[in-house]
């Protein structure tokens, strides 16, 4: 049985969730998936970075909580997280970058994925950023080098969107695609429709952990337009920057407006939604919608989010699921590195690196 | 560029559909995934047979009015169908199933599926019968001939139910599945709701087409009885018998309870679920149930059908779309010939008799 040796960047709740599954359940995976995972490479902001190329011993890594955990003391460990030194010099085969997205400039995630393909290993993200704002130039890179390059978990964490987007839709054409994409602007709607006022909702978000601290990219719309860019670039060819993306968010929709369209049949849903014309142009653009309650996005409520594909021969199919959370989101990691794997298992181009640390 | 050729079991409204694909977006498809599609022999109950091995002109059969369509008197045509023949005889190198279906016992589909694969032809069938009756006999007959035998059209049509249940989960522990299953009661349901009687909801349902002259097989739930079937064995493991599935249609609903559940927020639904227990047995049902607002399930009406998937990891993920249409099932078909491509293409387990016809 072949084994992928892994270096996590970020090890915050996602990567950590993907640790506690490798730790818990990594046998039966193995005997499931025909392949192993190894951790030999870890490095976080706070607790700095570890390296065992004979396999980190996850169980009292994970024993300890998030925020006493510190890899200097430990053999191996450094108190830096010395992201790119790990990143080219450790020899694993996938790199797994969790760390915060940037919106604006998709750093520092950019330069981990960037710097992973450079130094000849595959790649699978969570993060927004990097896909959203330098995609098609990384994808590219990726190509050349006979590289994985994977982000599932930066639209709908594990929920397969863009998979699905890329396998299941063979031989239609894809007109639209729209989705209503961030939790938290969801359960404020809901709550409006309530009858909570803005302010109160958006605290009550916070305090269940829904929203950021700052939650304006919430509820301005931000989070969305990076999932509708990566939406319309992957599913309807586009190549569209942030500026060319129209987004309202909900600060302006009131309880008595979400409530006066409830009792019409409306829904008001953030959308983002991206259209592809007939001369192949792309507009694309994030804004409330009053949605009739025939829509296949307007009953999306609670944790679950949605997007919705419009096809010239199936008409709409849309796929619902859960938009966040650290274990949903690390299966879309485990969900990528099973594409990598399927695509490039036996594939002479990968580097000869990898041949002296697998099994 | 490689090329399929088909031998159409039946020419009704879905098989007719793929004709007209493949008459008149045949280029473009071929650009896109790389293979022709050739239509070698049709046969059909009512218009007889029709066999050309090189290649049927397909557009004055589509002109023809379906109901007029004879193939007595075209060469290589006759008056009966020989269906044993052509799917044993004729080389094709795909056998589109897409007769009708007796639910009792498969058959003729069940047959002419056998036929296929015995005498060394892919299969794809529309057909719920043979696949909740035979599935098992059936795949493993496919998988000692090296052949492909693919049925997403059996559920939801062309949306992609089957298949994403089969790659989009890896590694997933998959508990249970349910799902809106059929148009024609889902469309009674939301009649009842608007306070139309049984009887009513029924004739409107047949005025518009939906369902049969004999509504039986969609009011009793016999329909969704083998798409559960269907779904339990693929998705479970299951290997459940129609005698294994409780199955109650919704003749005793009545406009009362339904409106009684809608004012407390609750959708009454016809579902068909399968839940997998710890030992690994598999329970399976169909009933009308009254699903909360917040179901997944409860929000899907119209032409739309969804499934719902309960995993471990991802929790629930659901597919919605069409449940049937004759483009919509069409494109089932396709997406079985492309899936029977991407994993036999090259396959040199496959019979010599398809080179000689090849491309």
């Amino acid at each position: 049985m072949g084994r992928y040796d892994l270096a996590l960047i970020g090890f915050g709740g996602v990567n950590r969730a993907l640790a506690e599954l490798i730790a818990h359940s990594g046998e039966r995976l193995a005997k499931e998936l025909g392949f192993a995972l190894r951790v030999v490479a870890i490095t976080d902001l706070r607790a700095g970075s570890l390296v065992d190329t004979d396999g980190i011993d996850l169980v009292p890594l994970l024993a300890a909580e998030p925020g006493e955990l510190s890899f200097a003391d430990l053999a191996g460990g450094s108190a830096e997280p010395r992201n790119e030194w790990v990143i080219r010099e450790v020899p694993a085969d996938i790199v797994v970058e969790a760390t915060f997205t940037n919106p604006t400039d998709g750093e520092p995630a950019l330069s981990h994925v960037r710097w992973a393909l450079e130094s000849g290993k595959h790649v699978t993200t969570t993060n927004k950023g990097p896909v959203a704002l330098a995609g098609r130039t990384l994808k590219r890179l990726a190509a050349e080098r006979g590289l994985g390059f994977e982000y599932e978990g930066s639209v709908l964490s594990g929920t397969p969107v863009l998979r699905t987007a890329e396998r299941m839709f063979g031989g239609l054409q894809i007109s639209g695609v729209e989705g209503v994409m961030n939790g938290t602007s969801n359960y404020i709607l809901g709550r409006l429709e309530e009858g909570v006022d803005l302010a109160a909702a958006i605290a009550e978000a916070q305090a269940h952990g829904y929203a950021e601290a700052d939650p304006t990219a919430d509820v301005e719309g931000h989070d969305v337009r990076l999932k509708v860019m990566i939406l319309a670039n992957e599913v309807l060819g586009a190549n569209l920057r942030r500026e060319d993306v129209f987004c309202e968010g909900i600060r302006a929709i009131t309880p008595d407006v979400v409530r006066d369209a409830a009792s019409k049949g409306l829904r008001w849903k953030l959308v983002g939604s991206a259209t592809r014309h007939e001369d192949g142009s792309v507009d694309a653009r994030v804004a409330p919608v009053a949605l009739p309650a025939h829509h296949p996005l307007a009953g999306v409520s609670g944790p679950a989010n949605a997007v919705a594909f419009h096809t010239d021969l199936l008409g709409t199919v849309t796929v619902s699921g859960p938009g966040a959370g650290r274990v949903e989101t690390a299966y879309a990691l485990l969900s990528d590195i099973i594409a990598i794997h399927q695509r490039h298992a036996g594939d002479d181009a990968r580097p000869a690196l990898q041949e002296t640390h697998r099994v």
